[in-house]
């Protein structure tokens, strides 16, 4: 099966369909038990998508909608005459995530022209091309950023020390990931490289997901707490920061997982480069700086509670901010599925 | 009882002698309950002390230091020629706290010119002086910064927003705390203050500890993720940055809990204060700058185990560095008990 995400004991994609007739399936990789148990889900029907994408088997932007894309396929195998109904219950499952609506706006858009009876098949063909175009997406990502990896190997004849924060790999898209797509396309060719995994705190991406994608694929990596970047960056230990993003604003001003900032503070202090990888979409040309990006503030109890258990006394206030704005003149460059941009050339590059 | 830490439900100690007869001993605050149970432990032997200081009942540099010449008046209230054997066993149980060492060697030295009929008496008196010292020292301290957040005060109009970073309170010393003092000291005579308190992973310090005391005083505060610092700090959320140390470089370069560094950088960038608040038992006049001081490497459970369940999957490397240096140029001032200096005054500060 040419799109398993499955070889052998490990895996390369988080989700991918099974088979290829009546009683074929969309298997994902249940994320929700990560890092502990590495086991798949398998969506036969609608309800299935529904609950699978609602409970976070599936999460991270890009993969939220491929996912959803992926429901509507089976919606349409049961109903072909429900696509508007699957399309609104796929949309409620996760309210805020736009890639999630993106998704859905297309597959509707397309299967709305087409026969009801050619409309299983063609589901099917689209979850797929969308699923086909995140990793193209993710892979030129990479290609954008694989020379500067290179130019550092050959200046320090060591392995290449990244330095990324939460989980912007292939766990959170299709196939390469973003911050990653680099890593691995550097790694897949021989060029030796070495990732910085920041637990990020206080869901723990990166020390749940992040490290867990990265031994999947044999690329070496260390775990270290988020308030460790001021110590190895300042010594030395990192040559480059690359980071995910959840949306840049026109300036280059750029919204991602909290903490962030001090990554790129502590970065441009030790005269070390960060870069942000994501690809075009995830610019907001309407939005004219960081200030204009709203924050979400989430639950206190995601910071007051550890696997379950309190870490602070009771009663005590948390608050629990998701993101933060790293400002363009901290960022050295933006790796995209257009290639390099500096947040000078932005304006071009939306034009373009 | 005018030592006693205890103050209806809440605690204002963490030590304190109970009883006047021979049937004293000694009270503690059983910190490796907190934040859950708040407990205290009796100790009226050696074995006690040794037991109480080695399961980290108490921590806390200066704690340590004063729990230790506890130690030695129960010994010396059992057996007046023990001196000697005392001080090694108490000596043994945290061999790297500078602190535990001086308040030994000092017990030692002023025991040993004391007859034995007197050294009872006379050890528990001097056990008293040396957490009498650092309650004064603290005080001096929290003077040294209580007219940096008036001044704030009388700017904003608001209450003093307050960061601080791991647990430099009077958990960790014996009253006032050297980060918190002037914040109590604020807080005690009506000036409006709130403290984000940083969780401070992987030991959770400030998540466990300084949210505990600072609720015991009454004073408002809110736990945030390590890494909400940036966010804080560039929403103008936050008026200065006071945090402990653990070593102070000649030069001012400041080694504290892992994380200070990027407090202090995205204070730097934000236009806000950040200053560092020791006793100048704490600066180190033979170390010339933050490269001298060796940063200790700590096990990597600590990173890798929270409450006990793992949070990376099996076979996870991590790294845990216990402190990073911040450089003097981010430091805007040492609030010490002799007074406020900035780095460049440190020299003559020194010759004093």
């Amino acid at each position: 099966m040419k799109d398993s995400g499955a070889r052998g004991d490990s895996f390369t994609r988080p989700i991918w369909w099974e088979g290829d007739g009546p009683a074929d399936a969309v298997v994902v990789i249940d994320q929700t038990r990560l890092p502990h148990d590495a086991v798949t889900a398998r969506w036969s029907t609608l309800d299935d998508a529904v609950a699978g994408i609602g409970s976070m088997q599936v999460r991270g932007a890009p993969l939220i909608g491929v996912a959803a894309a992926h429901g509507v396929a089976l919606a349409m195998r049961a109903d072909p005459g429900s696509l508007e109904a699957a399309c609104a219950r796929l949309a409620a499952t996760r309210p805020t995530a736009v890639n999630l609506r993106w998704a859905l706006d297309r597959m509707a858009r397309d299967l709305s022209e087409v026969p009801r009876a050619a409309r299983a098949a063609t589901a099917r063909r689209l979850s797929q091309a969308i699923a086909d175009e995140d990793v193209a997406a993710c892979r030129r990502i990479g290609e954008a950023g694989l020379p500067l990896l290179r130019a550092i190997h050959e200046r320090t004849g060591r392995p290449v020390q990244v330095m990324t924060h939460c989980n912007a790999g292939w766990l959170a898209c299709v196939e390469w990931g973003t911050a990653t797509a680099a890593v691995y396309l550097g790694h897949g060719s021989g060029l030796p490289v070495h990732v910085w995994v920041s637990e990020t705190r206080p869901r723990n991406q990166g020390a749940a997901l992040t490290t867990w994608e990265l031994a999947q694929r044999g690329v070496p990596h260390t775990l270290v707490v988020d308030s460790a970047a001021g110590h190895l960056l300042g010594a030395g230990a990192v040559d480059v920061v690359i980071v995910g993003a959840d949306r840049i604003a026109a300036n280059g001003d750029t919204a991602n997982k909290i903490g962030t900032s001090l990554k790129a503070l502590a970065a441009r202090d030790a005269g070390v480069p960060c870069y942000v990888a994501a690809p075009m979409s995830t610019f907001d040309a309407a939005c004219p700086d960081g200030r204009a990006i709203p924050i979400e503030e989430r639950d206190a109890d995601e910071v007051l509670l550890v696997n379950g258990r309190r870490i602070a006394p009771e009663g005590t206030a948390a608050r629990n901010w998701g993101f933060d704005v790293t400002p363009a003149r901290l960022i050295d460059g933006f790796l995209t599925d257009r290639g390099l941009f500096t947040a000078a050339e932005l304006p071009e590059a939306f034009r373009a």
